[in-house]
């Protein structure tokens, strides 16, 4: 028998506590040992809840019991969860989480205080809700080296551009309805300007590559600034507009990491993922590329994440454990400085290139003749583009990606 | 420092080997231990390969070499490397195979020996080469009652109808290009009649659900009866042809799984899984759908999923063994007592559904009224099929796969 805690009674921890009640009988059979919701901290009160009887606002009662053995955080942001953290850890208890804003701000500190005190910091459900991620790119795909990963890592911003392509609403109505539906938060800013999609690539950069990797090095451009018309456009030449973040190492060992909207081709199957949905592909130097899609959130996928990694917790009481990454540095590569295809779109009629490239066009990184005219002179890198076309009225530039 | 010794020195058996030698530094890393690979079991010399002086033929050595502390058997079948295994277990080493029918077929019986011995029987390359799914599926959805699985596992079936789909080639040239570009053996039998997506939907059906389900209970049809105008018929009414292996927990508990192909319909994910690419969906009770996604096969993706299971087994040496599913029993439901909609195809002119049907139709389980002229009453099951319809002319029936 293990002894759990929730910490906040949000949407996740609620989730979390129905998964470890429901699916109790056979945790305890997969587990050989029976999980027990012993707290739920909260500053409110849950009166009609039916886990009412276990809410408590003294987090101490939780840090001087020694039968909890795993801490589940689910509060959110970098504050008073850091905090409760750090106080789990310290006090011999594995801490599991779904906060994707502290694992990529903090995550070595606390992996490493988690290491210190002989347990587990686990965060599973940080990224792609309850979509397997985080233990296949530890364990499964161990053996690799990786070399890229990029992913439509938030559904809200991926549904917003579905609406758009599939059913040609406008960003704002795209937005709204979203709102609506309960995809979208009042303040949509985390979701639609990419800082949630950022978060989540600086875990799974930093897992990939051993060495922590926070959003603050990771250039980050949201979806505000899609139309229709390049929705529209992108779909006449064979592309989907999607927000990636993306990972690389680069062959001599650099590493770059950004988040920003992509046009992807057609046959590449992060095209064809849909609405709510996330995917994520990963590309070693064994495996080649494999992909992991699901609900990227979500009460119960998202707590089914959570409750894994709570038994996993359990089952690795006893073994070694060591860091998933190590600290970070100052030497990642400027995206700005990496060539690559562009998507322009351009004021019709403003200048030379505007009217030679009909509104869009795909310039290769390689770039063709035409292009010289709007002084276009070696690789094609986000600086050059501004420099050289804006002049030209430059309205919106999309990298395009290629294998 | 751990020892390493290869069974069998084919295309998986060289990939490890070639795994363990080229991302040295970088297992030795994330392992916190290096692996020194020992021996390379196979009955013929190598003497132009770089591992050639680690080749030997006899077991015993390494049976008896304290310092072998992971086997890897990549023997195949289920005669000597059952032996083999067996042996390397009950000397106190653990064993990684890429040996599905083994696994399939002993699974049970090893993992026990293995926990009896207190070692670990890993098998994470024996469904899918590369992709990530044993593991995912005994660890990151462990908190979830799986439902459901359905797979495309075998990618020389999914290469011959993507040929048959996109090219209009018919089956037997599909075949040959397959075996030309050395995606099909020269004996073709385990891949187009099913055998072998049997044997990994066994592997997967049994960790689900927890108990050993043996290719021998497991109805198994290929794809030698589709055909060219199977193909256009399908995708005229908006499906593709995909060989599918599933297994199913109905809502009362009894369990079910087969092989055959189905008709999928353009908007399931599985539907845009082409080539020789493999693509395996898990349903849970708190996860919803997720799907893996990746090369099913090939020499370094196989062997990458062998390797990160030798370092998982080295990791897990001191943590305690549990099997990955119970004992087998003989209470599956037949797949022709279960109700589904179902894709006929008649001989035109040769009865009176047949006109009707125009060659082909798509049958509900609810049947629409038209059926009832074919004598059909009561649900759609595969027995009903071919009683009422022969007389009619059926040619051949798929599965409709359905939500």
């Amino acid at each position: 028998m293990a002894g759990v805690a929730i910490l906040g009674f949000g949407v996740v921890g609620s989730g979390v506590a129905e998964v470890l009640r429901g699916n109790g009988n056979h945790i305890g059979q997969k587990l050989h040992s029976n999980l027990e919701l012993k707290y739920i901290l909260d500053v409110k009160d849950f009166p009609d809840s039916p886990f009412g009887d276990l809410v408590i606002h003294d987090f101490s009662v939780i840090e001087a019991d020694p039968n909890v053995e795993v801490v589940v955080e689910t509060i959110g942001g970098i504050g008073v969860a850091r905090d409760f953290t750090q106080r789990a850890l310290k006090a011999g208890k594995s801490v599991v989480t779904s906060n994707k804003e502290l694992v990529a701000t903090y995550g070595y500190e606390l992996m490493d205080l988690a290491r210190e005190n002989g347990v587990s910091y686990l965060y599973e459900a940080s990224v792609g809700g309850g979509i397997p991620i985080i233990h296949p790119l530890k364990q499964c795909l161990a053996a690799n080296k990786i070399t890229e990963i990029r992913g439509i890592l938030n559904g809200t911003t991926n549904y917003i551009l579905t609406r758009m392509i599939r059913s040609g609403l406008s960003f704002q109505d795209a937005l709204t309805e979203a709102q609506e539906k309960g995809y979208a938060e009042a303040d949509p800013t985390a979701d639609v300007e990419g800082h949630d999609a950022c978060r989540k690539i600086c875990i799974l950069a930093s897992l990939a590559f051993g060495r922590h990797i926070v959003p603050g090095q990771v250039p980050t451009e949201g979806i505000t600034k899609v139309t229709l018309n390049d929705v529209a456009y992108a779909e006449r030449v064979g592309y989907q507009i999607k927000l990636l973040g993306r990972a690389v190492q680069e062959p001599e060992g650099k590493l770059q990491a950004y988040v920003a909207p992509h046009l992807i081709p057609t046959a590449d199957p992060l095209s064809g993922v849909e609405g709510v949905f996330n995917a994520i592909t990963v590309k070693g130097n064994a495996i080649g590329d494999v992909m992991f899609y699901g609900q990227g959130a979500g009460k119960l996928p998202t707590a089914s994440a959570v409750v894994s990694d709570v038994m996993e917790a359990v089952n690795r009481k006893n073994a070694a454990k060591y860091l998933d990454w190590g600290p970070g540095g100052e030497d990642l590569i400027s995206r700005e400085d990496q060539p690559c295809p562009w998507y322009v779109r351009v004021a019709v009629g403003e200048g030379a290139l505007a009217s030679a490239i009909e509104g869009i066009r795909i310039i290769k990184s390689d770039r063709a003749e035409k292009e010289e005219s709007a002084g276009l002179t070696g690789p094609l890198t986000a600086e050059m583009l501004k420099k050289c076309l804006s002049p030209l009225g430059l309205q919106a530039a999309f990298r395009v990606l290629e294998d």
